[in-house]
């Protein structure tokens, strides 16, 4: 195996375990998988794929390949903070600390902070993420490119709001469409079309009427998503019912103006009534879950609801100052715990039948894919869709023994056992190590840069102890 | 750096940034400790100690010291089966599966997997155990010294109570006070003081009032710990106050009985009222918190009441089958997560300033010692106490940038962070290698043994996907 792409335009991985994630749940106990260029040009068992083919092969004994997971609420350009608002309230947690994080970035702390989330990102098994809006779109780009990953990027988009840093208060709604419209225009299909360009609204109490309008239409006319947090606190809901004229709270809203369409991207969207889950689900609405930010800050989202409601639930990690692990491999993990837990709250126990393993691994993949408007090119190992793909190595004491081959996925894989990923047909993980950018010099940048960023924002974080 | 104990009887470590622990939570931002033989004889600042020794130094540049894991609720003997019982309900986990396992299990089967779920321990940096009660108190005595780590281990005691098998069914009050009498005067204090025995009630459902009189009593007389599981679930409370005659559920009869004492580990003990609370905290009584047990299965403890009430709260894994990460840093993490998000039922929105990362660091070390007993030795870095020590290397992806160090340590430390373990003076691993088994032996061992265990137990697990 070389770095990045072979030199023959095809690739031959044999002998893996595969768990296609595709409509049948296809899982070939010895199979192959046949790449050439970025595509996926066979997939089966090894007995009937292999004699087609007379090209070298990858033998992966013992190793078990998925379709690489998708990460679909990122804020890529919080990397740099993470641990800078631990343990502190949210309006400290806003205010106090991320505001003045990201306000004070400069395109160049964009790139390092995308770089850094990146690498975290792909040792999680991560190919394809949804940033949630951020600083400095062309930075995030950069980073994106280089990382080798695919990408929905969007920018932190608000055009109103109480207490806003003075750069961002002086924005306009026009201002805010250009932006992201010129945005689209350079990025949007770039890095060979591994890069889309999104829609976004942070949230709406920073949101105009004007602009939730112009973004409702502006994505149907340039045929793309929006990404924006929904009915994330109580207080959120409370204020819109207080004056926007509805009964509930945002999502009510929200599907009185027309917003919720099959383009929109919902993170969190925990503070929601059962009628409001029906709206989701009827308007086609994806919904991204980051169990880790709902047990730390949000709450529980009725996920089974929507999903028996028929909604496309996938998974996020949110950024680093809300989680701090960047790991959708422990997100799977906390998806099917709290989810579980969360029933005791509705029915007096919990349910451990709640959210089984195959339905996690649906979320972080085939969902996922869903959910940033890109199944038909990913999100199962499939002939035809491009060569996403995660290597596993089981064979360590955080998985074995292994009696239930899926459930193993889910509750015992850590980031350890991620060894190798591939995304549009490139490698860029190959036995732990990142191919696409040197690790220990993007940590160098990460630390020198947050240092400073941090002293130009004026934030100070208490000590916990008795430093001497 | 050399396997297992230095042939100095000294040994310096330099250079680390030290967590201590003790009660004035010292951080030396550069630190040495001196350990000499099983025990530390001096820990301070480099400037200070260093000039006082002329022995060879070990660098630990960049890396931080921190006091032995304590995980206060681990099921040794559950490891071989990981992965047996996901997804499903109660009932079928433990009459299904977990009974039909434990209850088929040789010696050997309790070494081997006592071997599997050490070899997880010490990677995730723990030095010292309790064992929540399991099959073959004399195999995991074994595994234990050949570990080299520390343990109160306790068997599985039931001596009533509907659907046991068989081969339990027969087992007298008699008898179990006796087997646990012989196991303590083979085993206590065995392995150069590093194993304990402990007396175990596994749950009250399957305890007679007799055992638990003498249980309580026995344990005085040996001067040793009893370990129980309590107030698991709601269905357990209301049969003790249907059968029992009190008022609320097991934690009041044990109150009644005069069965909480500061000797007692009540594992998990979810579901108590604010008078039990006050009950625990009375009688000195400690709590091993197991927060992804919980979440999948029994519920949400009232932690941050409990802590409020000056209840002594640890942290545990659990076994295999409820959890299915045995990794104390992952529990860490979990520990804050959820007791942040709980709080959103009591108050209507989450409260992510409880359980600060500073208390869930406490829980973890010197909590986890006072519930073991055994905090006069452990629990802490000072002079005089035993060296548990853990080396963690913060310089990777998972970690930086770091802005909060302590909070970094919870929120963001992986397992793959902890380089090196050391057990009272012996390391135990270094850089990643476990120096005391050889852990591909152990995984190859538990594979082949689990796999027989099940097919003597008749337990078929069932397929989720569409396996070809």
């Amino acid at each position: 195996m070389e770095a990045t792409k072979s030199n023959s335009s095809i690739v031959i991985l044999h002998n893996a375990m595969i768990v296609t994630m595709d409509s049948q749940t296809r899982v070939y106990r010895n199979g192959t998988i046949v790449i050439q260029n970025d595509t996926i040009i066979a997939v089966g068992k090894s007995l009937e794929i292999l004699p087609q083919f007379s090209h070298e092969v990858v033998d992966l004994r013992g190793q078990i390949i998925l379709p690489g997971f998708i990460n679909t609420h990122v804020h890529t350009s919080q990397q740099l903070a993470r641990g800078i608002a631990d343990d502190v309230d949210l309006l400290t947690w806003l205010h106090g600390r991320i505001w003045p994080y990201e306000s004070n970035m400069t395109e160049e702390d964009s790139y390092i902070s995308t770089l850094l989330c990146g690498i975290e990102l792909i040792h999680s098994g991560v190919t394809c993420f949804a940033e949630a809006g951020g600083q400095h779109l062309s930075g995030m780009a950069s980073a994106v490119e280089v990382l080798g990953l695919r990408a929905c990027l969007t920018e932190s988009i608000m055009d109103c709001g109480e207490g806003l840093p003075a750069s961002w208060a002086a924005r306009t709604t026009e201002e805010c469409m250009k932006s992201q419209k010129d945005l689209f225009v350079k990025h949007h299909n770039s890095a060979d079309g591994r890069i889309k360009v999104w829609l976004g609204i942070r949230q709406i109490m920073n949101s105009t009427d004007r602009l939730l309008a112009e973004t409702r239409d502006t994505a149907k006319e340039l045929e793309t998503g929006i990404h924006m947090h929904i009915a994330e606190i109580p207080y959120e809901n409370q204020l819109i019912v207080e004056t926007r004229g509805v009964d509930h709270g945002t999502v009510t809203y929200l599907e009185k103006i027309k917003f919720l369409q099959n383009n929109l991207l919902a993170a969190h969207t925990v503070w929601v009534n059962e009628k409001e889950v029906d709206c989701l689900s009827k308007a086609g609405v994806k919904v991204s879950h980051c169990p880790a930010a709902a047990m730390r800050m949000l709450g529980f989202a009725p996920i089974r609801e929507m999903l028996s409601a028929g909604v496309c639930v996938s998974l996020g990690t949110d950024g680093a100052p809300s989680n701090n692990r960047m790991s959708i491999v422990d997100e799977m993990y906390l998806a099917s715990l709290i989810n579980k837990g969360r029933e005791v709250f509705s029915r007096g126990t919990t349910d451990p039948t709640a959210l089984p393993a195959e339905t996690i691994l649906r979320m972080a993949t085939i969902n996922g894919a869903k959910s940033v408007l890109w199944d038909k090119e990913i999100g199962s190992l499939e002939v035809g869709k491009k060569a996403d793909i995660v290597v596993v190595n089981p064979s360590s004491w955080s998985m074995m023994p292994i009696h239930d081959c899926i459930s193993s996925l889910v509750y015992c894989m850590r980031t350890e056992n991620i060894v190798s990923v591939m995304c549009n047909g490139c490698w860029i993980m190959k036995d732990k190590k990142i191919i696409t950018v040197d690790e220990e010099k993007v940590l160098s940048m990460a630390k020198h840069a947050s240092a400073e960023l941090l002293k130009r924002a004026g934030i100070q974080i208490p000590n916990r102890m008795n430093f001497l």
